[in-house]
């Protein structure tokens, strides 16, 4: 009989950013009771992932273990670690647990879904526990760029581990709990078996700064600002929003909060009581009517999100306000890899209409979330876990992180997605490999990342598409002219005649000269025509298109 | 009788970064003489661009106006300033001036259109000039980050204009000429009517770096390497090759060139004797045969280009090499906004295999080719120009470096492409706006940006295809049932069943319903059909594709 075991096997998050689902289990090999820790998503793009929506973790290994889940836990409310939570929901069937703020957002999303409310449990912060099988779990409060961010204590029968979640070492974060290090020396007491830890900002060598550093700045540049003022930050950063509307209450101007999930944040912050004191706002609708130099809008859209508020404002008008020359627009945010194009994009539209763009280049307008390299090392000083898995980063951060653990004479692990780690013994080893992937929400359908649906749309996008159409009679005889229509093709090429004429010359060229065993054969004539579109297009026009072709027999 | 007017008109690059194209007329209204500096192109991208292979300026004006043009100048060899040469020479008929290095490259883009050699004159630099109708023209030596980049004095009847080319004021460039202030103040002495200058960096606030401070740091670091280097790099970056090669060679390495632009550039700057002294190279296809830690690669494709050497080595095997555990691969170049995911999808994939990536992100292995803001003052003060017109910058770059010449006290004016300034007077006023754009290379076809082909192909990306195939008899009534053919959709939606089997159901009754008005009428039908596609395809799958109806009469 064998003995129970301690697994950890993250499904989202280690080997990328974003889409973080860590697992644990507990129990015999194959038979562990199990726990969900995030269901996060993350953002397509053109390049990869154009049409689609939302990008979730591959959760095929939980689900088919559905009935070994006792309980999700998520730690805080970024949408790269609650976003999932409504997709997933009828497929895991286990109870989601968070703290107040957490917990109201993810009711929001399960809501969508006609979930009901108590589908979420509302948990109370370390030293309060929650029993989830073999697991006992408790969130032990840490600072973050978000409310009521938290890492877990997850007690096992294998001993302690803790989850950091993501965090910043930040004693003074103006809203939610500081960073308290005598609280993380008592829990860390017993022995720590494990630290699965945030790997974001490895790279970065200076201790992180504290969202306090940022007011002050704020306040300076909003007071000498002489006509609008626009600022623009992650919604969720519910500090940061605070200190941009102190900025602007202090300097005597109304402050309208733009953008729906600006407005359902800050709702959802003082409906939780984490957020108190905030100025009082306008509603937008009343924005117009306030004098231009009297107003600063805290608005949503900071990575360039084409619906979002900030696009709107750049490129016209936005609820009845239309920005001008000598108005103030404040990126008080980092663009994240990948989002500078759409950023770019908005800080030109802006310098046309002559407004000065004041973005973090500087320093002064924005501090991360994240802990940087010697905030690692103090969390790892303090906590002295057995073993370090990086964890929420590319494979180059969670590779460095394992070599800063090592360098400090710890065990590291790299685990990316899929790797299950047996944590049971002394030293952590591989137990096995999850085929893992991604899941695309598409529309409103739920794809895998090869099932090639997107691939194909990539291909029609970089080489066009042409539809074939023939019709053959009762004889298997060509009936009429072969038919061609195009899309995303150029009309004309190298012969400078249209290209469905020569399109259409050539295929019936070719069906005349096809004998009857192409012709009575769907695949070879196929085929043959397929091919001729090609030709034709590579010759006239240097592209290669997608081909349907499409076979109609009248027999 | 009207008089003669010296006027200026960006085509290409004032409004974006890349694909300049300027020029300057001198003559009686309409009937200007004309020449053209610089024929660059931009790169395209999935967002905005799929498929296109490079994005040229629209010389749509130039073509209209060919029999004016005298000549078209060249300041340096990168492609943003001379990647269109061959592609718009037949449309312009006239002949490029660049100085040795810069020709040598030119012939050879010509070439590709089997132009001969003498369409491209080799200038000597300034004081050497050359006439071009009414324009005397000489090339004046400025540092950059390819050989022989060079100012335009170009001396008109109306006064003295200097185009700054792409610049950077390096008193040590280790290739090329260095920055020669006294220089600079003699050709500026007779009075600069308009200074016509690169803003790209003008956000810097830091006077620039000397390329000769790149080369002991990146010594230091091959120095220490253990095992295999690589390093890229812009090929056209010649002083930078060789500062690493330099680095390898005094490490005790061979060293080794890949990709064909690395090898071709080097070549034509040793060919035109900008380059000497470079160290002994090894063929790509001898490398495998050096022993590891002996070898350093310098490699193509720092901007994470698929094709290019830097991506392959990060997918596998390259020329017989493979990199292993503990090489190290350095980025001595920066990431152009834009490019970063290419970029750190390489930087993941050598973190898989082991491979130390090393970047520039501490400032120690790459400074900028372009003038900052400090170094943009200095310029002025030298150059004392009537006016200043910032060009080679985004929206946002002209502005600013409008902004910095007024508070200087000078004129700045801002001139986004198609703004024709005329600089006969004392202040320079808008002459004309002319409509422009952007021609894509596509394959080998030139379309224009709003032709509608791009604008297909990214909304079949975005929203997948249907094809519907109907068939009609003598007597315009449906034969068999409708056909669905698609791509780039979900197999399956809401209702389980086949989407291809819910749509010909739900078209086949639609046919069925379908009066003969609509029957008979092609433009009827093809609508109804539509509908019917896109309101299934939103029930089933939340997404409303592209659909091509291909309707097919017997009659």
């Amino acid at each position: 009989m064998s003995q129970d075991r301690l697994i950890y096997l993250p499904l989202g998050g280690a080997g990328e950013i974003g889409m973080n689902c860590y697992v644990y289990g507990y129990g015999k090999p194959g038979e562990e009771r199990l726990i969900a820790v995030d269901l996060g998503v993350a953002f397509p793009d053109m390049d990869s992932t154009p049409g689609v929506d939302l990008i979730l973790p591959d959760i095929t290994w939980l689900k088919q273990n559905r009935n070994r889940i006792e309980a999700v836990f998520v730690t805080h409310a970024h949408e790269d670690h609650i976003g999932a939570v409504g997709h997933t929901f009828e497929h895991l069937g286990a109870k989601v647990y968070a703290r107040a703020f957490t917990a109201n957002l993810a009711r929001q999303k399960l809501a969508e879904y006609g979930i009901g409310e108590k589908a979420v449990q509302t948990c109370s912060k370390w030293p309060a526990t929650v029993q989830a099988g073999p697991f006992t779990v408790g969130f032990l409060p840490i600072s973050h760029s978000i409310p009521e961010s938290s890492a877990l204590v997850i007690d096992t029968p294998a001993g302690r581990i803790i989850h950091s979640g993501d965090f910043k070492l930040d004693t003074t974060p103006l809203v939610g709990e500081p960073w308290d290090p005598a609280l993380w020396a008592e829990v860390a007491k017993p022995g720590v078996k494990a630290l699965i830890c945030d790997s974001t900002n490895v790279f970065s060598p200076h201790p992180g700064r504290s969202e306090a550093s940022v007011g002050p700045n704020v306040e300076k540049l909003v007071a000498g600002a002489k006509n609008m003022v626009v600022a623009t930050t992650f919604a969720s950063n519910v500090a940061r929003v605070r200190t941009l509307a102190e900025a602007g209450d202090r300097a005597g101007r109304s402050i309208c909060l733009m953008g729906r999930a600006m407005r359902r944040m800050i709702e959802a912050a003082v409906a939780t009581g984490v957020l108190t004191g905030f100025p009082k706002v306008i509603a937008p609708e009343d924005a117009s009517m306030v004098p231009r130099d009297s107003l600063m809008l805290i608005v949503t859209g900071s990575q360039g999100e084409r619906r979002a508020a900030s696009a709107q404002l750049a490129r016209g008008k936005y609820n009845g306000i239309e920005l001008k020359e000598g108005d103030m627009f404040l990126f008080s945010s980092k663009t994240i890899p990948g989002n500078e194009r759409d950023v770019i994009r908005i800080m030109n539209q802006l310098s046309e209409k002559g407004v000065d763009v004041v973005d973090e280049s500087n320093g002064l307008y924005h501090v991360s979330g994240h802990a940087n390299r010697p905030d690692l090392e103090t969390v790892q000083d303090i906590v002295q876990p057995q073993v370090v898995i990086p964890m929420h980063g590319e494979h180059r951060h969670l590779r460095e992180h394992v070599k800063l653990a090592q360098a400090r004479g710890r065990t590291g692990i790299l685990a990316v997605n899929g790797t299950m780690i047996d944590l049971s013994g002394n030293a952590p080893t591989v137990a096995e490999f999850i085929e893992t992937g991604r899941t695309y929400l598409d529309g409103t359908v739920q794809i895998g990342a090869l099932d090639g649906v997107v691939r194909d749309r990539i291909r029609m996008a970089l080489n066009g598409h042409v539809t074939v159409t023939v019709i053959l009679d009762e004889d298997d005889d060509p009936l009429g002219d072969p038919w061609c229509d195009v899309m995303g093709l150029p009309e004309t090429g190298r012969s400078h005649a249209p290209l469905v004429d020569v399109l259409e010359e050539d295929l019936g060229q070719f069906l005349g000269r096809a004998g009857n065993k192409t012709l009575i054969d769907d695949d070879k004539l196929e085929d043959g025509l397929r091919k001729v579109v090609r030709h034709v297009c590579l010759n006239e026009i240097g592209k290669k298109p997608e081909v349907t072709v499409v076979i109609s027999r009248l027999s």
